[in-house]
């Protein structure tokens, strides 16, 4: 069995190929969220290799090269936006889960207006999150396209007035926001949650760890407790669109921004890779 | 934010919304495989009643009055087939992963030919898999498009000559095949696993679990450990498509049909509904 016999989008003939895409069935592909600043991506390199890594993991044969020059065109084209690549594994080629092979990757490039300071609220608040994200190892670090537990995370903070929900796996490690990586202040020691069975490894925690390392200032990568979260004294959220921001309210309660934490930000803040 | 100022599709513009669905990007969706047989669906009742409760869960509000007249429709034209109905959340209105609610459902209705006794090998033969499914209460049962667990699992298989791998959840319970539920004759019980944390609730066995009930046999829905497949004197495969099939050999071991899963194989193969 291979291609449909026919095809119907919404009781009309479908005429174009995007029904068989398997990032549209089964969310089978990989993007990147990057901004464009003074007309380059930055921190592009940590882009170019977590999308490699992703591509290894879900062996995914694209051409890179070919991939990061289209990308460049655009950017080029926008001196600051938010650009999104999505690349899919391509159409189906045959029925079932299984990819034959023969699939072509598909590059999806979108432009959205640069992200602005004033997108942030003055003061951020975060919650726990009632939602938990599974365990795979096959899959933890990179950014794929499966994040039906993002989307029901992030629906359930709608109307709460939360910035943020903390998300913690399915044994009961704290593992991420739904949109950003954390870091904390616990018991006197800076601490970053280890992505070995689940999250997606950011490129601004990439970031935040080299610099910190650079500056010889110790951030552990570790096991944490979701419960752990009661008694750090303070919390930053990083992703490359926000950058590294602390968190002012935690499940109801004040956090100071911590000092190592507010010089880490600084730096990283001009840097450009 | 909300769309994008500009796409870009393999490297020329994007001229149609396919890029914004949101089961493209996120495998935010759902979907059904049926099989139509005497110009109609077997089991269509459960199949609704799936993708009703897989509406509830992902919070997708479809006119299911209008899918199912939709389908009917073509089913009509096809006296047998296999059909994919695919529901999509639809194109994103907003950037990120939260549903702005304004969404409108996508309905993707493709056909294959019907499956054929003569596509099942002979003898079939399954092993256990090396990659496990997350644990997450909120996806567990329904059939939505976040599928990369399986479509790693299934790539694995390739070249193995293995019909079926067997994957365990991520804390080691046995939960059902890479693409069928199943059942087993252990310690003399027949039973299938609990599907609580992950796995999709699959219409066949639903089915076998109904017929089971009506003639009077038991059969167990429980946590079972991935480990007790070794001790297994019989195991059966369930989906729409297969029916309820025998495997011939597990990790190398021979197996027998067993007596009552097979009474229940031939009273489900004649039944339409």
């Amino acid at each position: 069995m291979s291609k449909p016999l026919q095809v119907t989008v919404d009781g009309k003939p479908g005429s174009d190929s995007w029904p068989l895409d398997r990032a549209l069935q089964y969310g089978d592909g990989l993007f990147e969220t990057m901004v464009v600043r003074n007309g380059r991506i930055r921190f592009e390199a940590l882009h170019h290799e977590r999308l490699a890594l992703g591509c290894r993991r879900l062996n995914i044969h694209a051409d890179h090269g070919a991939i990061w020059q289209q990308v460049g065109e655009l950017v080029r084209a926008h001196g600051s936006a938010l650009l999104k690549l999505q690349l899919t594994r391509g159409d189906a080629t045959a029925r079932g889960y299984a990819p034959s092979g023969a699939e072509r990757p598909r590059v999806i490039l979108s432009v959205f207006p640069a992200p602005l300071a004033a997108d942030l609220p003055a003061q951020i608040r975060a919650v726990t999150s009632r939602h938990c994200l599974g365990e795979n190892p096959d899959l933890a670090g990179i950014k794929h396209c499966n994040r039906l537990e993002q989307v029901l995370a992030r629906a359930s903070l709608e109307g709460s007035g939360a910035f943020e929900g903390l998300m913690g796996s399915s044994s009961g490690q704290l593992i991420s926001g739904t949109m950003s990586n954390v870091f904390l202040e616990l018991d006197g020691q800076l601490v970053t949650p280890q992505l070995a069975q689940c999250g997606i490894a950011g490129v601004m925690r990439a970031v935040v760890l080299r610099e910190a390392a650079l500056a010889a200032v110790p951030v552990q990568v570790a096991r944490i407790p979701l419960a752990a979260l009661a008694r750090c004294t303070s919390l930053y959220l990083s992703n490359v669109r926000l950058g590294l921001v602390p968190v002012h309210e935690l499940d109801g309660r004040s956090l100071k921004p911590g000092a190592a934490l507010h010089a880490l930000a600084e730096r990283i803040e001009s840097l450009e890779q």
